[in-house]
């Protein structure tokens, strides 16, 4: 039994090798940069850890977080274009250092190689495997369509969100787990159970991300708080505050969306906590986690074995940074 | 035994069905648009002759060949994207319609929903066939970027041009046709030599294609000669020229290159005369036929069973429209 520190340092040296041929280098270049910015690599852990909640890492479990590591950097590479973020991790994004055209063509070919280590699993439910992987990468394509799509319009409501929300973020989380834990043996029953654990954890991941935005410690958090704010985005917070509010409190939040005075953030703050959206954000935030911990329990393995998992989600969710 | 058109018929029936959920229509109807764009369905149907040279067409080989028409519309998506190219058949791009960002999405999950159909079949060999696929894939993006990569040179030679060609065009028949080979039972032998019947046949095509835009009768080609030497796009026949002209020829060359007058077709059409690269391409077209009907011929079974692979290649090199 390993820690997710353990395991991300496991994880780390097995990930750094060449994923792509040498050439052409103006295709595979633009993907060895960007996975040289590095993360967390916080969902392909987790298939580790989904596989060592139910026994010993299996070869396959390697191959399999690594296919998930390379998808979600294919989905990153993307989303940046699709967004226009000239920034990752600090550093410029593949389409700001390499052009458009390439970016769309890296993260295309970096998608074929996941499914080239999916194709080396061995296991006999490979194909389950895959169809999860597919089930799950057709999902993260919706949730950022719908994201977009609430960009567009004026009024997004909660079920919405929260719909896009566990379609962009969550099932990735949920499915990561349930991979390795078909992998470590895991029957119907604990997948189902290790799936929605990842699924409610990764929705008060997202409220956690939503709220630190807003009400973060600066000195933590690294940055200002409000950037989501001054973006007008449509998070958590702001979609219950207009939920909530009424009247004069309404319009004035209305007007300050529509416009940008040099105090809007102090000025939507404020409204967030006469609304009362600062602890309904770390009620639900709570409620998830509650959720989460709850599937957690009802996997039918000794207690020991999810020592690891109960850490990652007191890390995940009770950070203040 | 059945002909390109019947199979071509079977296989537009057969096609014709929901790839993709109704929802997000946002995320979805972009596909179903780009599909019902049609299109002669050449690689699918490829898969399907490459099947019936050795035996009946399996199952199986309905769902490769469903993949392998997605992954070239998801291709064409994407290629439409990078190449600013407003229409594809007449019809608005995905992303003039939908904008970039739906485009690359849209393109995204039509290679998933591909690798979907590839994950059904069930042929003991399915772990080969994504290899094949996946390998193709790969090429197929390299094709592309040394596509892309050729636009910003000044000079390109013709076996760097050759191989791109290889990789953008070529691979894709060459491995459906070995895909629908191996479901067919072909051994290691056929299967070669059909994957390199498909390769030589797929550089003939692009010569063709070049030779058209530049020699061909406008009025069975649908439109004006000479659109490629007025985007100044290198092709078999330009980098033949600036290979072979000299002297006062060259530097006439160069400078049609440099400047946009009113008979600039005219006058590179002269060059290519005078300097042969007119019969050269035809030349070089016959070896690349001859090549792959050698090849074809080399495939061990009864002789009847290549007709409709012979009427294919004669109608995809011979014709003048």
């Amino acid at each position: 039994m390993h820690s997710f520190e353990d395991l991300a340092g496991q994880f780390k040296a097995y990930f750094d090798v060449a994923h792509f041929p040498a050439h052409p280098a103006s295709l595979y270049e633009p993907n060895n940069y960007f996975l040289s910015l590095g993360g967390k690599r916080v969902r392909p852990v987790m298939c580790l850890m989904g596989n060592e909640l139910f026994d010993e890492i299996q070869p396959d479990a390697w191959l399999v977080a690594t296919a998930i590591e390379l998808f979600h950097n294919f989905t990153l590479i993307h989303d940046d274009i699709m967004d226009k973020a000239p920034l990752r991790r600090g550093l410029a994004t593949v389409h700001t250092k390499y052009g458009e055209p390439t970016a769309i063509l890296a993260g295309d070919v970096m998608l074929v190689v996941a499914y080239d280590y999916l194709n080396k699993v061995t296991h006999p439910n490979q194909k389950k495997l895959v169809r999860i992987f597919n089930k799950t990468a057709r999902e993260v394509c919706e949730g950022q369509q719908l994201d977009m799509d609430f960009e567009k319009v004026p009024t997004v409501h909660m079920n919405e969100y929260l719909r896009m929300i566990e379609l962009k973020t969550s099932v990735l989380l949920a499915s990561t787990l349930q991979m390795g834990a078909l992998l470590g043996g895991a029957g119907e029953g604990n997948q189902y159970n290790i799936y929605e654990f990842g699924k409610n954890l990764g929705i008060a991941f997202q409220i956690q991300d939503d709220y630190l935005d807003a009400f973060g410690d600066p000195a933590k958090v690294g940055k200002q708080p409000g950037g989501d704010i001054l973006a007008n985005k449509k998070t958590f917070l702001l979609i219950k505050a207009l939920e909530t509010a009424t009247g004069a409190q309404l319009k004035q939040l209305q007007e300050l969306l529509a416009t940008n005075p040099a105090d809007k953030v102090t000025q939507v703050l404020a409204i967030f906590k006469s609304c009362g959206v600062h602890d309904w954000a770390l009620e639900l935030k709570n409620k998830y986690v509650s959720n989460a911990l709850k599937h957690l329990e009802d996997i039918a393995v000794v207690s020991v074995r999810k020592k690891a998992l109960q850490e990652l989600t007191a890390f995940l969710v009770q950070r203040d940074y």
